[in-house]
């Protein structure tokens, strides 16, 4: 279903690759108002067809690993190789800090001066899965809008990492070494869903840390389980300032996207993905129901304070509810 | 509501703290028979009243870091000052291996001969909290059968964790100094909801090398946000089989205990713990609802593919089914 009037015309000057446009149908995409969810719909159902055709990079570390350096470079490199780079930040704070992408702006003036790239943090939704939820609708509007490298980027901030890997092709995790490692990864338990671990700040001045500090991760990438692509993370060593190693990698995860296009295991991933947003979605959608149903509502109103208190078992009090929301019977004696 | 009949009987007994009556109790909460089921939660609305006085200690650590032996020192000596230990293990892969915890109970050997121990792996019922809510449950039990010690021992297995920390009052971290620690933390994630990190094995003979992961760990906790009690990790060495630090170990645990019960912290925590048991058990219910009600059902594996091919988007997918559920009308054109 193809949208009609304005959203035709949005929808067109979108799919020309106007970044105006992509803001725009962003904005509506991120908007709770319900006549904006409507048209936003209308616009995702007309973008997705035209969707797909992108490398989908995860890229995560702790602030001032040098995220948005890495970002600038990788995205630079890639648009002389005649790509188009989209960059959306999933960082839940970046709600409340104003936005730590727009704060690092500065790492990549550079990248946003490119008419080839759009750079934009995705607004958090609050409830779990939203950040994801949100950015996986973005990521459809940017493929269409003709943009084929999307770097998804996101602070480790516990769940998040988790949802970008469901959203996501590939991830990069970004880790300085030395003395906040073990914190790094503690932090973040992305280890296993990363496709490859880049060492930054790897200026060569202390390259007998960083050659340490990769032949530790390669030891305990070892132990890990394979990715589902059956392959373990290479560790790579940059320098985004003087551009060392950003090549290589660049061209490490074109290989890696290539070769999982090639074995199917890219489409398998994709498919799977969709199903756990479609699940997520729905047990999400349910609870909303739930929540809007005035009698369960009134009655789960009532027993949570007595669940609480630890007078009342939860699974009770959730069988009590679920049989008001399915009967609409009073509550079991 | 109190059960009648041979509930009424097993009961009883389960309140003198007779352990094969418990033991009896516990299959049946953990029996997916919806008879078994109806007589679970009776036992359980039963046990509810007279719960709650125990000290809930999750135990964490990858296989090998020595959870069993620690264990056994650890339960010995809470017994020898008159306390009643039961030892629960939340494993998912003990279904599958026979049970991590039975596989170590040769080093339980000692405390489960002990009248005043109780030793039991729970059942992994598949899905996600699943095994937390039995756990949940089995708790309830052997509070009601006297047991004032719950040891909770879970392998460091991606979510479970932090479901334990959803049913525990403090969590131990247990781990050993040396290469593998980053791959103990990564593949946790768990620092931030330990209470106390314990350092095994620490027999004295590299006492350098445990000396140094202390002060490496404690840089690390200083970056770590508080626990909602305020307070930050305290890393301790111990040897369960000299028994070096077992006691500082249960003292500390006993005074963080305290601690918490006198400022209310507590309850506090055991009442979102519930709130939460509520939620998720809502949101489960209602996807079973979903699921049993053919009309949706048969929606859903109708679009499920669609979806999974990239056809059709997970969220326009999910509204369509939400719709026939809420009103029985055909999915939107």
């Amino acid at each position: 279903m193809v949208p009609t009037g304005p959203d035709q015309e949005l929808f067109q000057r979108l799919r020309e690759g106007d970044r105006g446009a992509l803001a725009r149908a962003i904005t509506l995409v991120e908007s709770t108002r319900p006549s904006d969810r409507e048209m936003a719909s209308a616009l995702l159902s007309a973008a997705l067809p035209f969707s797909g055709n992108s490398l989908r990079l995860g890229i995560t570390g702790i602030p001032g690993v040098g995220k948005s350096t890495l970002i600038n470079a990788l995205g630079m490199l890639a648009i002389d190789k005649g790509h188009a780079v989209a960059v959306l930040a999933t960082d839940p704070s970046s709600q409340r800090s104003g936005g730590s992408i727009l704060g690092d702006k500065t790492r990549m003036e550079e990248l946003s001066r490119q008419t080839k790239a759009f750079i934009r943090p995705t607004a958090s939704s609050g409830f779990l899965g939203g950040v994801a939820q949100h950015t996986r609708e973005v990521i459809v509007l940017c493929e269409a809008a003709g943009f084929d490298l999307i770097l998804v980027e996101t602070v480790g901030v516990g769940q998040s990492e988790l949802e970008v890997d469901r959203i996501t092709d590939l991830n990069l995790l970004l880790m300085i070494p030395g003395a906040g490692d073990e914190l790094q990864g503690i932090k973040r338990g992305i280890m296993e869903s990363a496709d490859v671990i880049v060492l930054t700040k790897s200026d060569g001045q202390d390259t007998v840390a960083h050659e340490a500090a990769r032949t530790d991760l390669r030891n305990a990438i070892a132990f890990l389980p394979e990715r589902d692509s059956g392959s373990r993370p290479e560790v790579l060593l940059t320098d985004a300032i003087t551009g060392k190693g950003v090549p290589e990698l660049l061209q490490h995860v074109m290989e890696l996207h290539a070769r999982s296009t090639t074995t199917g295991h890219l489409s398998v991933r994709r498919g799977s993905q969709d199903v756990h947003w479609l699940k997520q979605s729905l047990r999400d959608g349910l609870m909303d129901l739930l929540m809007r149903d005035p009698r369960t509502a009134a009655l789960l109103e009532q027993l949570e304070p007595r669940v609480r208190s630890g007078d009342l078992d939860p699974f009770r009090a959730a069988r009590e509810v679920l049989e008001r929301f399915r009967t609409g019977d009073a509550p079991l004696p």
